[in-house]
């Protein structure tokens, strides 16, 4: 194998493939990227088992100033190897492999050799047809991730709440989270697509993913195998293992009514929650209290830590509807659930102390809901 | 005690007497900062035993909005207290302290009351009479630190050498850092100053004041005492304990003399080092060779690890003079010494393989000098 190529170009892509190799693998060869010349180009290849990115520089793409002399593959240390190629010293870059499984890099006055592997001992990627497919608006697709995985679980006790449970029913797209204290869920009308899918994929893929949707992504091809499914972002594959299992239905856990409802500004919440968790996280149960009285309309929060002292803060709000109402909450899944929600403005809806309360957007409260179950404190 | 202060004034001063601040104290009260409310305005003090700061913010400059309207003195726990200021609503705010040593804080609707400790348990600052007394430029203050304190030992086993080496005889100050596989030492005449020092002040220390020497402080006031030694930074007191005992003669560890001699950019030298660094970081004893041929003109740096590969680069130079020489050596000493030298032309300047090797800026080369011992690797 030999090519040469701009380097930036070329760490940009060993930066995108190495977000799937992980160093701390069972498998050594996955500490390894895989590096391919073929007819039409470069394809870098990283993958941790459960994650594959697969990444393509185009010869013919001017900007990469890519000119493959010879074809071939090997397979190099991924950290190290792209440690080296952060610090050449020139903006071009040359890679010669010979027989020896030897690669030798060079840029200006700087020539590393480097022992490699073949190519031939890295795994298979899956092969996934294109029967099963959509297409996606990247900013909408990183929209349904940062907006529900925020509730999987982090937990391996029950493995399949630490995905997100993705449904497409016709024209309909609802993707779900849940760790069993709190749930996000989005709903989505997909314009002009038909399809039907049923799968659970990790929320760590889909944390990954989205880091890959930069501004200039237009679109993700999305194609859906049996344990497999594929997002395809220009001339990069990104795979994802799927989660085997039936996820819990979860419909019938979100309330249809309420007794209680305040329209808050989600900033200006989540600096009081914030505040009064300094408190809470040095308490034994990590607990604030919200107490609401309809009749003087004012709302506190408090936290407490019997050792250090106590905080406690009346709420600002646009608008206070329904009954008396006190209920304690971990304030860390509040936290995340109003950075969910941006800088919007939202509605609380609470239904008794231990009843799980939601959280909407007060516009498009339709399509995205997400629920917190009170602590018991006494 | 009672005072209302601007927000951002507080907390400025409150991070700067917290670099004092240790979580891992074994004397309990010094995780607590001191602030104490008098007639001329509030003190805050910080301390870990080694180093002590207490700073002043006046009630007569008006860009603190400070009114105090009781005098008063409490202990409270330093990390906690900053994070709660960091996080309040408002621009100002108001701390009262009652009978019962809990501390009030309020701003805008969030008030936290946190338990506080008698100020009476704080120790005692040392007491620095102003008979021993010189003013330093800040900006050249800064630089003495940063180009000595990058030689200082980590390892306690010889804790003299975690220390800077400062003289002061008449005019002439001399600042020298070594842990015994290099040494720094930075000259300096200072104008107009006739006094006489000789103290080894703790390096961590330097790196702790260096950090307050900000671009808007012009000079320092330096008092010191037998076994104490105070930093005047505007209205901050910077105290350090200093080392007891005699600091080794480094004087006769610098060669008068040398063989071979190298002038580089030191950028260009170091992006070198950090390349074959890698390779060496991989290997068992982390050393570069440097091949230097006279009559060849090159100068060749070569990194290995018997694992992963090997690194060779030819040096570009200005100016090479004397004899051959192979040379090997730790590149981390090499890096650090380099960043001392910042962008300047240096000169590298070598004896024999197993003799120390020294690097001067090319110009200026009177006032700083650094020192590396080379490695044997047969």
């Amino acid at each position: 194998m030999k090519f040469s190529i701009n380097r930036s170009s070329f760490l940009r892509t060993l930066n995108d493939v190495s977000r799937a190799i992980s160093t701390k693998t069972t498998i050594p060869v996955l500490t390894d990227v895989k590096i391919a010349a073929n007819a039409s180009g470069l394809v870098l290849t990283g993958s941790d088992a459960d994650i594959s990115i697969e990444a393509t520089i185009a010869e013919d793409d001017e900007s990469n100033t890519l000119t493959i002399t010879e074809p071939g593959a090997i397979l190099l240390p991924a950290r190290f190897f792209t440690e080296i190629v952060k610090r050449l010293p020139e903006d071009d870059m040359q890679l010669i492999v010979g027989d020896n499984l030897q690669a030798v890099i060079t840029s200006g006055a700087s020539e590393f050799t480097i022992n490699g592997l073949d190519a031939a001992s890295y795994p298979q990627l899956p092969e996934i047809s294109g029967d099963n497919s959509l297409t996606l608006p990247a900013d909408i697709l990183h929209q349904i991730i940062n907006q529900t995985v925020i509730a999987v679980s982090t937990q391996e006790t029950r493995p399949l709440l630490t995905g997100v449970h993705i449904t497409i029913d016709g024209s309909k797209l609802v993707a779900v989270a849940t760790d069993s204290h709190r749930l996000a869920q989005r709903s989505l009308t997909l314009d002009g697509v038909d399809a039907h899918a049923d799968f659970i994929i990790p929320g760590r893929s889909l944390t990954e993913l989205s880091r890959m949707l930069a501004d200039d992504v237009k679109s993700v091809d999305l194609r859906i195998a049996e344990n497999q499914v594929l997002f395809q972002i220009g001339t990069t594959a990104f795979y994802s293992r799927l989660l085997d299992g039936n996820y819990p239905d979860t419909s019938r856990l979100i309330p249809t009514s309420s007794t209680t409802r305040i329209e808050f500004e989600a900033p200006a919440l989540l600096a009081a929650i914030n505040r009064a968790s300094l408190l809470s996280h040095e308490g034994h149960n990590n607990v604030v209290r919200l107490k609401i009285e309809a009749a003087a309309n004012t709302v506190t929060l408090f936290g407490n830590s019997p050792e250090i002292g106590n905080v406690e803060e009346k709420l600002s709000f646009a608008k206070l509807e329904g009954d008396d109402l006190e209920i304690s909450f971990n304030p860390d899944y509040m936290k995340t659930a109003l950075q969910g929600l941006g800088q919007s403005s939202i509605e609380v809806a609470f239904t008794a102390p231990l009843r799980p309360f939601t959280l909407v957007p007060s516009e498009d409260h339709e399509n995205y809901i997400q629920l917190i179950t009170p602590v018991r404190t006494y």
